[in-house]
């Protein structure tokens, strides 16, 4: 009975090599929306990811009770907002943009005029990932914040999964390409998903670099530098701190609520 | 005397932070042809990577006695050089395209009968990536096959340099990312050069967890595999092996010459 074993590893090396046979969904990563359209077709989830920090301050509202948040890619937008009465926040090149009250700094949701209430926003690059990515089958939030409750959740859902990344101004960043390793690195480590584009393989080798000092390793990163000029350092912290909330805002209807998982 | 040298090292280092005062150039990294326009303008000199492989054969072109080489856009311009008369090759998803006799195959360019010779060049990606890049100040071809004659000629212009890996159809890849990231840490190292995008960043944490086994660290690559597939092994060994060459293939008037360093 020894030889068994041997025989169903070498079955399951057979399955699993074999296109047609391996059931394992797909994570991977676009490290900028304007590479969206690259990747859309084959996923029918999409993770937005803008640690710093559109998504981290996304999260951080729905921990604190907000109601559902309305993601708007121009301050225009926002603006007729404001005027018909809703909250509305709006940032550009990291800062509150002037006539607006709040910006994408997590701290600002926290506080109490916030809970039960809906509100406005718009950032220089999550909330354009949030437009670009609005018509896919199921859009999710993520960020450090909700790592492992995001990663456990998409788990379970048995879709193929594209993690989104909002970059800077149209190019690469660090801190999110680190987070959609982490998320990546999660999923294939669960055995029921597989990563194939080289941007998935780059993100989940820079995950694990990352992993044990995300603040040493971003040290070095423009957008780390960009916001220290604005005195950003609290910020910076809380966002690259994992697992601070168990929620997952969700894109239902051109609104962001908070998933519940009935 | 003894307190010259510490003064002299804080001095260094308050010319060196302050950014009017840091007389060193950039080099900094773009993933794909498609985001060089949010790079472009800052940079003199731009590198043109297509490791596997269109810069790694246009080196080997070069190396073995090619005259010049006219790299087009698209098929149809190919064909209308051979039309001409021209020695004209295409390659498109890795095969040479029907009608053609070579593609971007290094070893294809080591025949006796492309010595002193004109040859026109289509590639699905590297020669895009000439195309975008043609109106900068200086173009050259890099690929691991001239890597320490490339950094050293580039070491020596004062001049910022833009590495444009040409990815895999308008995606990032690896194998260019690593290349780049080898040129950067080598301009780094002399002190004349500084990287601040994120990409570049990548680039360089990418190519030290590499540097020590190019093939290894490649073997999970989309590309490699997608290669793989197309027999190209032997290909593929070539165009990650270092410093087979010292050609520094330049664009001049729409045509790829070797650099004399007159």
């Amino acid at each position: 009975m020894d030889s068994i074993y041997p025989l169903s590893k070498k079955l399951n090396f057979f399955v699993l090599s074999h296109p047609l046979m391996d059931t394992r969904k797909h994570v991977e990563v676009c490290f900028t929306p304007g590479e969206y359209d690259y990747y859309k077709d084959e996923y029918e989830i999409v993770v937005v990811i803008d640690v710093l920090r559109a998504t981290s301050a996304i999260c951080a509202a729905f921990d604190n009770g907000i109601l559902s948040i309305i993601p708007v890619p121009t301050v225009e937008e926002a603006w007729e907002y404001k005027q018909k009465g809703f909250l509305a926040g709006a940032e550009r090149k990291g800062q509150i943009v002037e006539g607006f009250d709040f910006g994408n700094s997590p701290f600002s949701y926290m506080r109490e005029e916030f809970r039960g209430k809906e509100v406005v926003l718009t950032t220089t690059n999550g909330t354009k990932s949030l437009d670009v990515a609005k018509d896919a089958e199921i859009v999710v939030v993520g960020s450090f914040l909700n790592l492992d409750a995001l990663s456990e959740w998409l788990s379970k859902q048995d879709k193929n999964v594209l993690c989104l990344c909002s970059g800077w101004q149209d190019k690469f960043n660090l801190e999110d390409t680190i987070c959609a390793g982490a998320i990546s690195e999660y999923l294939i480590n669960t055995g029921n998903f597989v990563s194939e584009e080289d941007s998935s393989i780059a993100a989940k080798y820079l995950y694990l670099s990352a992993k044990d000092n995300y603040l040493g390793y971003l040290k070095s990163s423009s957008h780390r530098k960009r916001l220290k000029n604005l005195n950003l350092n609290e910020d910076i912290k809380y966002c690259l701190t994992p697992n601070q909330t168990r929620v997952i805002p969700i894109l239902k209807n051109g609104k962001l609520v908070q998933l519940s998982e009935d």
